[in-house]
This record gives C-alpha cells, structure tokens and sequence, in this order.
C-alpha cells in the first residue's frame, strides 16, 4: 500500500491515514501545525512505535516551517519548544524522543558548522525526515528477512496489537517478519488478538493482512489460552514499544499475558522491533512509564456506553514483559538472544555509523 | 433486586430480564412458549449456568401447558420432545441438561404412581420449576458463606464474566461469595475483566455490584496480567459451566487465561459453583463440548462492524481449566481441594435427599 504517512514538503502539509476509522472509512487526516500532530498522537490517528517516531520528525519539520515565518530573536527557542511539545505526546514509545533527539542533534550539527537560515533549517529537516521514514521502512525489511528463520511453513502465528506496515513507516515489524516469511513461500497463517480497547487487530492487522492476501483470523484477547491449548499457536510474534536494556519488553497492554501463556504452552515468544526502540538508558521494565488513557477508550464502543455510568475503569495502554519470557529480540542487525543485557550492548555498540544515542 | 427470572404460572408467561440490553436498558422479555424460552436462551437474553437452568425448569412448564391444550395420544410424546429441545439449547452448561432431567425425573415418579391429567402435569412442573428456582438461591447463600472465609479484609478480588445474581436464580456464585464477605464487614473490592465479546464483566457484573454498592472498577480482559504483576489482585474468584469429575473446570472463555495467569503470579484462583454443575459422567475436561457461538458477537460491537469483511473470526464461547490450577471449588456443601477426583465424589455421595443424577 502507499505509505500512511505522506508528507508534502511543498504545501507543508503531513497527510495522516486516520488509523481510528479503519477498517470502515479509509480517509486521511491533515496536519499544518506541530500542535496538530502532537493532537494526531494522543488521539492515535497514527499509533505504533516506529510510525510515532517517523510522524514526529515531520512534525519537527513543522515545526521549523512555524519558526520560519516568525520574526525576532526567540523563533530558534520556540522551535526547541516545539520539539519539546511533540517529544512529549506520549510517554511510553521511546521512538518518540529518538526521532526528535535525532532531528534535534542534527541542526544542532549543522549549526555548529555555521548560522543556517530559517529556510535552510526547514530544508534540513524535511530532508532528514524523509530519511527516518526511507530508514524505517528499509529496516523493517531487514528484521524480516532475520525473523522470517524463525517461522516454519505451516506455522500458525498469534500477533497482539499492531506491529505492522500500519505502525512502522511501512512492512511493518512483527507484520514484516510473517511477510518476509510468506515471501519465502511458507503457508503462514495469522491469528491476531483483537486488542481492546482500541482493537488494533481486529481493525488493523486484519485490514493490511487481508489486503496482502495472507490468511487472518481474529479472536477475542481472552481466547488465547484456549487456542494455544489445542495446539492452535506455533508462535508468537509481537512488537515492541520500548526495550529496556536487559530485554525487558514494553508493548501493547495484554503482551505480558500472552507472554506468560505462551510460555506455559512452550509456544516460542518473539518480540520483533527496530534497535531504535531499545532504551539504553532505562536499565529494565520497572522503570518504563505507562501510559494510562482516557475511560472513555473503555466505557465505550462505537458511540454507545457498555459499562454503567460511574463504575471506574482501569486502562493501561502498556505492559511490561520480562525479558526471561522472551525467546528472541528480532532487530535489523539479527535476532538478540539471551542473556539479553550482553546482546543488546553488543548491538547497539556495533550499529556502526548512527552511534549512541 | 427482584428476581430476573419472573414466572406468572395464571399467565402462563415467563418474564426474563434482557441482559442484552443491560445496562442501558433495563427491560423484560416475555416468553409464551418453550421455543420462546429456547430462543431467549440462545440468543443470550438469559445467561449463566444456573440460570440457564433455572429459566429451562420454567420452559419445561410452559411445554406442559402447550401439551395441555393438545389433544390426542401424541401430546405426552411431544412433551418429551419440548424437553429435548430446551435441554439442547445450549452444549456446554450442565445445568441446563440437569434441570430438564429434574423435571422429567419428577413426572416420571408421579406418573409411576397413577396417570395425571394435563392439568396435574402443569401444576406439578410449575411447582417443581419453583421449587428449584427457590433452592438455586438458597444454595448460592450457602456457598457464599463457605467462599467467604477464602477473602480477607482489603482484598482485591479480580472476577471474570458475570457469575452473579444475573447468572443465578439470584445472590450470585462467584459474586455470592463477594457479597458473603461484604455481608461479613470486610473491605472487598472488585475488579470485572470486561470480558469480550459478551462484555458480561462491564455490563452485567458492574451493574449488580454498584447497585449493591460494591466497589468494582472494570479493565479489558487483556490487562490481567499487567494488574496481578503490579499486586492489584489478591484473589480470583469465577463461576463455571460444567465441572467434569476430576475437578477440569468449563467457564467463560478467557477464564483459563485468568487462571495460568494467576498460578505464574501466585494469586489463589477459586471456582465458586452448587453441585449441579459437576458432571460427574464426564471424566475430564477434554470431554466438554466447546460451544462455538456465533461471528457477530465478535464482528460487530453497538451494530458497528470492527473487522474488515471477509476475515474470519473464532469464537469459542468457553474454555477449560484444569483442576490443577484451581485452589479450590466453593459448593454449597463446602470448599472442595484436591485431589478434587476424591472430594467431588465425597460431596455428591453426601448430598443426599437428592439423590444422583
């Protein structure tokens, strides 16, 4: 499919796929403003990891596009500001503040070799966007090609949430490792938990799975248990929302129980995500914040109230699962195994040219 | 509150209240007929073992007055086959089938005795069918008293479904022992996994408890684990559909989830069943039919599809614990442990004046 995240550097325009509509309305959200991305991102117009990571450095260039048309000597500081506000849209993805620090750290680079122009700055990071989005896509095929190994043809695949073309600049992570792997001719089939509340694979997974032409079946989040003890499940594979440095795994509230069930069944449990989505600098799960969101999300569905009114509700939008539950990290430099504090130091200290971040 | 199984033996009407409409609506379906009340079971007007078999008890009425107002040789014939039909309503509770069997035990006995006429057979099933409606929650009572004693004061309990007085003649299993433990001045508080598709935790459980002001607050079935990791649930308690005679337990889909999870987190998960839904002809769990039930409970929420077209779904409506995960069965003739082969047996040679089934 073309991407869902369009920019269009001429009109300044970034052209979101409204995520909240499918699979119903196919229809496009426009965004002229860093608020308005920041907006897209609490509301999850765009949700997934990667593709916050890629929405926010076009709303970095947005930004700078603001910043250009006003005058005086604070522009350059409100434009730090805006970083600032769209680094804070949400706090569990640690996507979000890689691809702002990384759009951040590269004016500031370019500053230090000299004073750049307003349009220049705007130039600058259009172009370095453009380069996250190409990235991400390129990578996502890579952590395919090293997960797609670990499925066998035949293989029925649970997935929870979305970690496919739809949460990643395209391909998709988890998504991309049953790609890659149908792309190597096994007959993979694909259950995906509806995900509640927001349903992202009832509504998402499904959609770009069934576009692609492989087999997807949805189930209820609570009939995975069931499944996976008439033998039903093969693998798991899921993404990752932020990867603390000893592997344990933040991803979509319900991972950890499909976890934990996955391992009482001794189904094999695969987290699948960019290196861009481990947190070097949060040491494990514990200290990953979690995202509570609006009742709302919870109280209702399609309009209508299903709780009664004024009985509270609990909604985490994440979960912590330890990296002792997680049979492989599959990344675009291979698939990290454990012990995974070694592993990970290991990748990220070969990534090469990136550097640390 | 009044009960949600109301019978007007003049009226030959059986007024159910439409747990479908719940909580929006709070509103009666009237059935006339077996086929009605056959139709209310399966369409879910009704749900919940005992209930389903106390509702069945009253279909069994409402046959003998159809049969009543037949005539010729065959309306003894076609009596049995209404019993037949209501008893096949639904496959997996098992109260459904012992209810129906109660009935035709009580006819056959008076009609060993000397033949009736229509009329003695509609007064004698009403009777019964009240007789059962009446001991449903004076059973439900007792258990609660004995589960009571599992639950400490400040205890919050996680439940999964409605095993409430919704599910019951009234009182409630699973919430019986909730209320018991109220009803003895301990802090309890509830937590209602939603429960998907049927949302009997956010619509059913919710409402009973917050009428009864019983602090619940509702989470997606797919935050369990997050909340047994974080120490926000000290003890499950659920209701069951059949219980095989090894202690395997049947309850709603979901709930073996609940259970491994609860085993990984060390959180006592409880069964809180009466006696009549052990099945003692069936060995184990593996030998409990599985009600598949239809794909727009899970397709469609509030009339609005949430999947794409054409993506199948599955739609188990139960799943099955085994007895090893299970910390206890609370009867209405005491808390059962294992080796439950043993303890089940005991309590059904024990139970007495009402002899095996």
């Amino acid at each position: 499919m073309d991407s869902h995240i369009r920019f269009d550097a001429r009109e300044g325009v970034l052209h979101l796929l409204d995520q909240r509509r499918l699979p119903e309305v196919e229809a496009d959200v426009a965004c002229r403003t860093p608020d308005e991305v920041v907006d897209a991102l609490k509301t999850m117009v765009v949700r997934g990891a990667p593709a916050i990571g890629v929405t926010a450095a076009f709303g970095c260039a947005l930004a700078a596009r603001r910043a250009a048309a006003e005058t005086g000597a604070d522009a350059r500081k409100r434009l730090e500001a805006e970083f600032d506000h769209i680094a804070r849209a949400r706090p569990t993805a640690v996507n979000l503040g890689w691809a702002v620090a990384r759009m951040r750290g590269v004016l500031a680079a370019a500053e230090a070799r000299g004073a750049l122009s307003p349009e220049e700055i705007v130039a600058l990071l259009d172009r370095e966007a453009y380069t996250l989005q190409r990235e991400d896509e390129a990578l996502c095929r890579r952590l395919g090609h090293f997960g797609a190994e670990l499925l066998h043809d035949g293989d029925q695949v649970l997935t929870h949430c979305n970690a496919g073309a739809l949460a990643t600049a395209g391909y998709g992570t988890a998504l991309g490792v049953i790609r890659a792997a149908v792309g190597q001719g096994k007959r993979i089939r694909v259950i995906a938990d509806e995900t509640r509340p927001f349903l992202q694979g009832a509504r998402l997974t499904a959609w770009e799975l069934a576009r692609d032409g492989i087999p997807v079946t949805v189930a209820c989040d609570n009939a995975c248990a069931h499944l996976m003890s008439r033998g039903m499940v093969q693998a798991v594979v899921v993404g990752a929302d932020r990867i603390a440095a000893n592997g344990d795994t933040a991803n979509k509230i319900g991972t950890l129980g499909v976890a934990i069930l996955a391992g009482h069944f001794h189904v094999p449990f695969y987290v699948a995500a960019p290196l861009s989505t481990i947190d070097a600098a949060t040491p494990d799960g514990a200290a990953i914040p979690i995202e509570e969101r609006p009742a709302e999300e919870v109280t209702h569905m399609g309009g209508r109230r299903i709780t009664p009114g004024g009985v509270p509700v609990l909604n985490f939008a994440f979960d912590v699962t330890p990296a002792a539950l997680v049979a492989g990290i599959i990344t675009e430099a291979g698939v990290l195994r454990a012990p995974y504090g070694e592993a990970i130091a290991r990748a990220l200290a070969t990534r090469g040219g990136e550097g640390a971040r």
